[in-house]
């Protein structure tokens, strides 16, 4: 391993994070690394190249924080894992907004497919918690989905900071919890998953906030009464 | 309006539609046309500004589909409006998802546009039938993350085709009306709408449906007990 090379990556990483490539000039990196110009050019063949490495560095780390060990409730697993993903957010989005949105002039079949590798970590990370024997395509199109969510749901977030950092982080993980039952209630196979899940869930963990939230709601009389009307399966 | 121009685009879209942009050459589009080449750059620069060209009228088309009066109960509507959704997917998705997934070499600031404008489409009509006196940061973000959900849902569907369309459809609208509820769970302002949401609903209807698919989830022996555990508050 090349120093005075990972030395550049780690400095352009720095730069790439806080501000959009097109702010960023070899010049900016080469002064920041305390190196000349040539040497830069010396390592990478232009902005570009330095761009998409600094940019798998750091999808390798975003994907490194994903992990996290198979113990206690999952929605307390998946806070966790939240945690550290939105302090990453804070930390290295601005500069990868654009790129995220789809609306950067880095664009590559480079950037798309660290991209893409992200993603992939977190869906196989998400699924390996689950622990479902055999995935079904729809549990499958629900975590990816929820992915996406988070990914939007940070982005926005990013832009306006309306809620402070630990709401968010709870609401993604209790629509986590939210769209699992969804798809359990589709699919039968998934209900006993459903159960276990359940049961080792905690009070005061995400779960139980957010059922209690729910009971509070559907406690309320005019959407209880609304409610209980649909439960009524219609003749026909 | 010059009607050759028109004829041109019409055909690019045609193409663009089906193929990714790399696989449609000028002369594919002149042939298609029964159009010489000199005669596509006489009204088009280059292909890019074809496609973008096209693209825009895929998006003028397809924020078109979101328009629906505003009657009859909200999760019905939305049913309607995701049919048409769908059939644009299945008809002018396969060309274009590279670049809703962010990997396409077409990829521009002209293109990104294209998309927003279609995203905030999306969003301004939801919010209008919502009709929420003065929505949210919350409930802003509970809809720009739903579309999204929306956007990977159907561009994955496109790629395995693993559940039939009218099950996409329906859960679609279904993951619309949780994303609701739970917003509301947590927005006291928004559950008197809520109430006045669900009573609209019909048992037939994709609300009704869903409220029987959890109830029948619910009363699951397991679930039931491990749900119950949990509203009880813990104490301190």
């Amino acid at each position: 391993m090349d120093e005075r090379r990972e030395q550049l990556i780690a400095v352009a990483l720095e730069l790439f994070s806080r501000r959009p490539p097109e702010e960023v000039s070899i010049d900016d990196i080469a002064a920041a690394a305390g190196a000349s110009r040539p040497l830069v050019y010396h390592y990478f063949p232009g902005k570009q190249a330095l761009y998409e490495e600094s940019l798998r560095r750091a999808g390798r780390e975003l994907a490194g924080r994903f992990e996290e060990p198979a113990d206690g409730p999952l929605s307390e697993r998946l806070y966790r894992v939240m945690g550290r993903y939105l302090d990453f957010v804070q930390s290295h989005g601005p500069g990868f907004a654009a790129l995220l949105r789809g609306g950067s002039v880095a664009a590559s079949a480079g950037t798309s497919a660290v991209i893409d590798e992200v993603r992939r970590a977190a869906h196989d990370q998400i699924l390996s918690h689950l622990a479902v024997p055999s995935p079904s395509p729809g549990l499958r199109l629900t975590v990816r989905a929820w992915i996406a969510n988070a990914e939007i749901t940070s982005l926005e977030w990013l832009g306006e900071r309306s809620v402070p950092l630990e709401e968010l982080q709870l609401h993604l993980v209790q629509e986590f919890v939210a769209a699992l039952t969804l798809t359990a209630a589709r699919e039968p196979a998934l209900a006993a998953e459903l159960a276990g899940f359940f049961a080792a869930e905690r009070p005061d963990g995400p779960t139980g906030r957010l059922v209690r939230e729910l009971a509070a709601l559907f406690a309320d009389p005019g959407i209880a009464g609304a409610v209980a009307a649909l439960v009524v399966k219609p003749v026909h």
